[in-house]
């Protein structure tokens, strides 16, 4: 299979009066994002070349069961894959451990997978990151295919290639550089969600708004109320956002250097995560380290004050950011420079350069510290 | 970097008088592969751009260590090194073992590997895919150099980018492909093998020998005295067959075709090495796998029937076929199905064309498995 060109990677198909769109993502082995409303309702159809006559295991967790998606989609494909088996977790980041990853290649094994079967993983970041992940290693790797069931998932962790599993030291870990073969999304799974876990993928969307979508940032601000999981536009915002990502991975497919811009907010961001022991979600951490890295840009960038505030505005429309942190700048100095992104003695950070458009910087590790130090007192206002 | 077209790729460097054969592999990240005598001794030298500056991880086994080889490169790696680490295991293949993987990656973890930092595997097959694999999925991957100790290591596990570890219900069921940056193949350290081990490592050479390169295989049937690792053209040997597997990986990175070639003898060794729960080596299996894969052949491709007794002659002469095998035709067919390599009904085996040619056979598993059985019968000259 080829790489189609930019012109014919952006499709759109019309399903019974819905719109389907379609990104094909184009590394080594390509792969196609499916996006619309409806969809698990014609998984059958669309996962047909993929599962056909195939063992199939799909991993999912307990709040995507109760909902009824993992019985909506074994029903669907019963007639069609060689055999299905099932199994689920309890939700949550504790998951994605190497005791997991242990037990469901052993389970495969019972299961005499060959390299010819297929995992789908229904489900959020966890569900994904543990699937691929398993799903790469099993004999070298096997199939597996996507179906985020957040809006987290759909434009983050299901276009990269990145799964990974966490040990006690730290997230993220262990992993491999995998590609599904498929990504199914279907944006009504998103109405399920609690709405906390919706916001964490505001956070997101946010994101890819203030690192390379001025326009995308405008109309977010420019809302009177709060995106929904109802919204009509949702499916062309993952579809835009889907492509955003997209042409980032595909001029660093292997993280060596642009594809750091999507780690606006992470660097800090993590460190929250870690110092909470993962009490906040990924998307308010990340909101969090947002509003920090920007008011330090704000400073080295000279980028109008009023921005600042703006941003904050929008983020806490969402419910982003809180009343107060109870970490000292000590504590998430040391998480971050334990992150893996550090490179010797300085730290490559995203920051922003102007209204929806972020770059990397570098800087001596002790200069950024304490900056951030600096910085952080200031931040107080939130303690 | 690019790939060197096949001419610039054999490359020779005088040292000292000796002679340091390179071979280019060139994969995406294409690496070499130095072959000579006494390389050991100049570890600093060949590895100083991999390690300079950086934490080194040296994981190898307590047969090694006995030998002296891991003092030695610590000692020559202590000044270029970052830091030097090590990790020593028993001998043995229930060393890859997805616990061992799991408490090395939480090694790597609490000394604060980074991914600019690298392992260095030190010793045979079992070292080199436990390694492999480890510093394949630590941070998505990072840096490992191969210093294989045993001639199997060398011609075979040290090219190619397969790295595995074993499940309780099989072997080299969970891996990564991942590529070393460097193999340091110092044929001196084959010095210290035992008689039985070098022996295991012949049975390789003499299946390059049969797959694809009649010279070879007419060369070792000529010999009046079987090789030896002092003998000065092992050097030459050991390139040779780092080429052609080389040449047969580059035409099929991913095991999809071609590569399979290198299985003849495997899919009968492998059962042969499950049955005895791995107490028969690998070399013994896949060398009588060959024996009895080539009788079979014999009777379909119309092969002389010299060229069977002649390469049974071989493997007798390096003490690679026992009197007796207590599997019965059952047994072994059971193992061999149960492959990961089987696909659907249908079985793909290696079986010889000529002298020092094979090609790949598709087979239904029925058909094979009762022609299989009457051979084995035939074949109870051994039992």
């Amino acid at each position: 299979m080829e790489a189609p060109s930019i012109h014919e990677a952006n499709k759109h198909k019309k399903l019974g009066g819905r719109t389907m769109e379609i990104v094909r993502i184009g590394v080594t082995q390509p792969y196609d994002v499916l996006i619309g409303r409806g969809l698990l309702k014609e998984a059958d159809k669309h996962l047909y070349p993929f599962v056909a006559d195939k063992k199939v295991l799909i991993m999912t967790d307990d709040t995507i069961m109760k909902h009824g998606y993992l019985n909506q989609i074994s029903e669907k494909l019963k007639t069609t894959a060689g055999a299905i088996h099932t199994i689920s977790f309890q939700p949550g980041e504790e998951q994605k451990s190497m005791e997991n990853v242990t037990r469901l290649v052993g389970h495969l094994a019972d299961l005499n997978f060959s390299r010819q079967d297929v995992i789908i993983a229904l489900g959020g970041g966890v569900i994904g990151d543990l699937a691929g992940f398993v799903a790469s290693i099993y004999l070298r790797g096997i199939d597996f295919i996507q179906i985020p069931t957040t809006l987290l998932a759909a434009i983050d962790s299901s276009v990269g290639g990145k799964t990974a599993v966490d040990l006690p030291q730290g997230k993220n870990l262990v992993g491999a550089f995998y590609h599904p073969r498929l990504v199914l999304c279907d944006v009504d799974s998103f109405q399920t969600l609690e709405p906390h876990i919706f916001e964490d993928g505001c956070s997101e969307l946010i994101k890819y708004g203030m690192i390379m979508n001025p326009r995308l940032l405008s109309e977010l601000m420019d809302r009177t109320t709060p995106l929904q999981a109802t919204d009509e536009e949702l499916v062309e915002i993952v579809k835009e956002c889907v492509e955003m990502k997209r042409k980032v991975v595909l001029e660093d497919e292997y993280d060596h250097g642009l594809r750091q811009l999507l780690n606006y907010g992470h660097t800090l961001g993590h460190a929250f995560e870690q110092c909470s022991q993962y009490q906040i979600s990924h998307g308010r951490a990340v909101a969090l380290g947002m509003s920090v890295f920007l008011q330090m840009a704000d400073k080295i960038n000279q980028l109008d004050d009023h921005y600042r505030e703006q941003f904050d505005a929008l983020l806490h429309q969402y419910h982003l950011l809180a009343e107060k942190y109870d970490y000292t700048a000590e504590e998430l100095s040391k998480a971050m420079i334990n992150d893996k992104k550090r490179r010797n003695s300085t730290i490559t950070i995203v920051l922003p350069i102007a209204f929806g458009k972020c770059d990397l910087f570098q800087y001596p590790i002790d200069e950024f510290l304490s900056w951030f130090n600096e910085e952080w007192q200031k931040y107080e206002v939130y303690s």
